[in-house]
């Protein structure tokens, strides 16, 4: 008994690799999911020399329940992200805090036999997320870590609609964080190297818009409130300090081995927050779905379809820093 | 017409020089203060090399008012801190954080011929403290630039009571803050270089103290909430984020030159806060004295007469970290 599917993995050479993964007959609260479409993440580019099974953006339909799966039915419409499970009695799990617990498995930690590159995959219920009707599963994907990421940010941050909202980078997050910020009624400030995407900024909802690249000092408007830094590595942060208002939220997203080097008297000087943080939590990351729902906040994908070449191409176009602006794979 | 006095200043030689300061007559809101205390910061140790009067810890008693003072009469006991003067109309001043005000006159900053290591001084009313009945004036002048710090870092952080707050330096600032953070209901476990100071510590209301010289790996009891850094320099992050929780606010006070260098993906992953902060805006700093006068908190104080040798006493005193643990400066 249990079901037999296909995962696409990492490999020492980082090239994608088709395997078949098994699970036993569904227990408890476990969830059957027939994968539809997975969004691609920069993150997936770091595993992909890695034996494990990749991807978590995932959406699809579920297809067979567990014993006490309590909401979910047969053809419901799901999505998952980042975490998959938690201790659900520390203080974190207690307090809306789960993504932080300490027995939580995360992508790339626990579950390595699992992704959202795959034809199917089982999880919690408690760790699905029901897609809400007026988004189609090609949109709720990427929204699973990036909508997630950004929306959290913003979220953590307390952005209030008054403020004058920074985003650098208009990627696969920049580019969902430019819609939530503008649907929470806040000026958006994008930071971009060149003129190239300022089109596209605009339209989806950036007031302003600069490209930086060989600029030695940053002449805005007026100074911001948040900065939200969705490039793949740390800016300059020298740059950014004459453009933010005393009290500003800096969020910084990039994955980055190097230290955060930030002028310190600045910072204590202007009374600046760096706020670290991840993915949301689970009913955060409830109400991003909704919010975007409401505001009609989806990605703009290039879509692949889901096979070993579909998402080497894929992969590809992101290390190529040629992603416009989510890579959105679509089951066969 | 008008007022002259004493202040002690800063020398290129680092010598301190007693020189004469005038003030014309009152006007607007003026109050002419007759200085008894002044608490001396290691602030001060960074500008005795300046030609400017020396001193932003002051206590002492009205003896003048000019024609729109409206609260404060002759005999009044006042104090005054960092800030002597802001704008009043810019986004800052009117939501409580005139702190950060554009045009705010700091100490250092502006109005260099006036000091707290001084006979007199003449500051607007709106930037005087009056000294609650429970404090005398002696324990009021380091809660001016001092305790204003450590309990803005404390109230910008939101610090809850049931909090465990990591507090690392038993100094000027570090002894207050433990009285502050053990009033508040927390927890307060103090890290320091030797087991020196342990017992004092311990009487102020430290709860935990660990001493940190040669520890290549902090081991505590549990993990932190708060970390509250009030050493002259910046710790050695690496130690640090190991005893922090998930979310945890670290409020760096140290006066340091060189960056702000933090594990990154620590940051991230941890949820961390960093709040830069400096002194409390004024109605911060009101409930900052309130506070203390309810709970009994006050300084330690070395005494050192307010003249030119004691005055460089103590800065010696301070310089070699002998200071237990705040220098005050009584008017002779």
């Amino acid at each position: 008994m249990g079901y037999d599917f296909t995962v696409y993995k990492g490999s020492k050479d980082g090239s994608i690799q088709k395997a078949s993964t098994h699970r036993d007959a569904l227990e408890k609260d476990q969830v059957l999911v027939r994968v539809t479409h997975s969004g691609v993440c920069f993150t997936d580019v770091h595993y992909r020399h890695t034996d494990m099974a990749l991807g978590h953006e995932g959406a699809g339909v579920v297809e067979e329940t567990g014993p006490d799966v309590q909401d979910l039915k047969k053809g419901d419409r799901v999505g998952w992200g980042y975490e998959h499970d938690c201790c659900g009695r520390c203080s974190r799990c207690l307090t809306g805090w789960e993504t932080f617990c300490d027995e939580r498995k995360m992508y790339a930690a626990a579950d390595l036999d699992q992704g959202s590159f795959a034809s199917h995959a089982v999880w919690r219920e408690a760790f699905l997320f029901r897609i809400p009707d007026a988004i189609k599963n090609e949109d709720a994907a990427p929204l699973m870590c990036g909508g997630s990421t950004v929306f959290n940010a913003l979220y953590v941050a307390r952005v209030r609609p008054t403020a004058r909202v920074g985003i650098i980078g208009v990627g696969g997050l920049g580019h969902l964080a430019i819609q939530f910020a503008a649907k929470m009624g806040c000026q958006v400030v994008v930071f971009s190297g060149s003129d190239s995407k300022k089109e596209e900024a605009t339209k989806l909802g950036a007031t302003e818009f600069y490209a930086t690249k060989g600029m030695k000092e940053l002449k805005i408007q007026s100074k911001l409130d948040n900065l939200i830094v969705t490039t793949s590595s740390q800016p300059d942060w020298n740059q950014y300090v004459n453009v933010l208002n005393p009290g500003a939220t800096i969020s910084p997203l990039s994955v980055d081995s190097e230290d955060f080097k930030f002028p310190y008297m600045a910072l204590l000087a202007n009374g600046f927050k760096v706020m670290g943080s991840i993915v949301s939590a689970r009913q955060v990351h409830r109400d991003m779905l909704d919010f975007a729902a409401f505001h009609g906040i989806k990605p703009i994908n290039m879509t692949y379809p889901m096979t070993q070449e579909g998402i080497q191409d894929c992969l590809k176009t992101l290390e190529e820093g040629k992603m416009r602006y989510r890579g959105l794979l679509i089951a066969q």
